[in-house]
């Protein structure tokens, strides 16, 4: 049993076979479609044959997703068991779906800080976070871009690259949560020889890729086409790419725009993009609403789901758990593949 | 006939039947995929059958790629009979597929200026333009960012927007063509307005849309997400919408990197985004290689395939035509709207 964890609901909780991974799941921002995408994973058989999902989150909120007559559960049909971790909600904080209240982001926090915890103490084999609202949890004094940075701080990791997974298509950026006017000043010849290593690093260590193969992205709009629109591809991306030729097998810098429409990147393990946009835009054009974010150089496995909060329809029944099901599934292989290697080494 | 035309082959050509448009073909640079789509969409009876291709270019790099032994053509076939607008080449020009060569630009150029001419003249319906590269041109002395600008300038445009379109998935570009270090300052109130007036005008003239609806994407990550990533979105891209209420239905300011793979796009009927790869590269994701770029805004019609010179392909007869054929078939259904609207006006 988790020290701090409660029996939810009350009856005995299924025992978790010795061979299924557990995974804790923050809730993410309460009032958002978190806790309705994580009751739907909590009743996918798919899932909890193979992972022990652990909630992490304040009860009552998830008591209002998984009530006989809540969005998710038709009437009469039975909640499912699991055993969650809970964290104390502000006793002012009241769950209204769409509402973006400091309280909430608070409670998101909390939970994530919570996850991150179990998994440094060997509690659990992974987390997945659901989402929050960058400009919540500013109202509510957390001074970081998102989760990954903050991840990346409570467990001390030197270094973190945000890469979002989608079958064979991985994508890491060298810029993330930045202005876009603050994004050439971010294309370093340090920035992008770090990008590079954490992902060829995480290929090999995650994916099990012996040698991988990445492809790099120019800045500019057609990778500078030979200096004209722009000068970082001749005057940082290659030379950097050069002086990695042993970290992997690299190719490009390519023109971003035709690079993900060319069906390009099969021909490749993972690429590396500049910054947010560039990146993730053809990433969730060809995803299709199942890609999932992974923090690659974390001492722990993190991942999430690749979309918002969904302030606009939480409550309403109406998210879609693809991602996070996704998310888990991902989670799960990571921390399958390191646990057999741990142990192969041991 | 045309004027400075040839016929070829030798043979009699087909009698323009007279419903059909007529459209003048820019090979683009002759090294490059040009000559070889071009050739494929002349043999294509789908295009052939309803509209008049003129190709406009050296007649020697056609006749590489239509004699009995070229990379398109097999064996014993026959070459498909058309009339062409002949250019000169420089007289040491030769063709080499693949090679970077600024006669190979010149020539390109000068193809693409005859080709506006036609129009201008009321010889041609439309144009379309084949891949020309802007490292290439700029070898040749002509310092434009490339066609659009370039068409721009002669045909005495106010104003052009680069606009991509793929069935009802339109996008057009606040700024294109330069360095992403240039493109928050290109984001102003005057270049906003500017691209949401001419996609609006557009959707109207060109595609018959009575009511357009266009969506806003943001210019930061996650449009800012409330000012924390970015002040763009709430200094210059709302109030600008604001102040355009009337001109369109507007939706946004979008965050880009979901916008696409959400299908929030099937609600609208174009999309404005704020630089190249945050729209192309979503565009091309899903327009799968069929795309087609169309300047508007222009006196003329001209559209011209999404992808480049493929010079690592040139020669080889392995280019795809499809984004051509698509351009082809785009510019006969705004020509014949735009005529059948002159038409009703007269």
């Amino acid at each position: 049993m988790l020290s701090g964890s409660e029996m939810h609901p009350a009856r005995d909780a299924r025992p978790s076979a010795s061979d299924r991974l557990r995974i804790a799941v923050s809730m993410g921002d309460p009032n958002g479609i978190g806790p309705e995408i994580l009751t739907r994973c909590l009743m996918d058989s798919d899932l909890t044959d193979r992972i022990e999902l652990i909630p992490v989150g304040a009860p009552q909120v998830l008591e209002h997703y998984l009530g006989e007559n809540g969005p998710v559960l038709g009437s009469g049909a039975e909640a499912p068991e699991f055993r969650m971790e809970a964290v104390d909600a502000d006793p002012d904080y009241e769950l209204v779906p769409g509402r973006a209240d400091r309280r909430a982001g608070k409670l998101a926090m909390d939970s994530v800080a919570r996850a991150i915890q179990l998994c440094l103490d060997g509690r659990v084999d992974a987390m997945t976070t659901c989402p929050i609202s960058k400009e919540v949890i500013a109202r509510a004094g957390f001074d970081v871009p998102g989760h990954t940075e903050f991840i990346a701080e409570k467990t001390g990791a030197k270094d973190v690259l945000m890469m979002m997974v989608s079958g064979g298509l991985r994508v890491g950026l060298v810029s993330a949560h930045v202005p876009l006017k603050d994004v050439p000043s971010r294309i370093t010849g340090e920035n992008v020889t770090r990008t590079i290593r954490l992902m060829a690093e995480s290929l090999r260590m995650d994916f099990g890729i012996a040698s991988p193969r990445i492809a790099v992205l120019g800045l500019n709009p057609h990778a500078g086409d030979g200096g004209v629109l722009g000068s970082e591809e001749a005057d940082i991306i290659i030379p950097t790419m050069n002086r990695l030729a042993g970290t992997a097998v690299l190719s490009g810098p390519f023109p971003a725009d035709g690079f993900f429409g060319s069906g390009r990147w099969k021909e490749v393990d993972g690429v590396v993009a500049m910054y947010h946009d560039q990146g993730l835009g053809p990433f969730k054009a060809l995803s299709f609403g199942r890609g999932v974010n992974m923090s690659a150089g974390l001492p722990i496995v993190r991942t999430s789901p690749d979309h918002g909060t969904g302030f606009d329809i939480a409550g309403s029944g109406r998210a879609d758990a693809s991602s996070l099901k996704a998310a888990l599934l991902l989670a799960a292989e990571v921390a399958e593949r390191r646990r057999t290697k741990a142990g192969g080494a041991s």
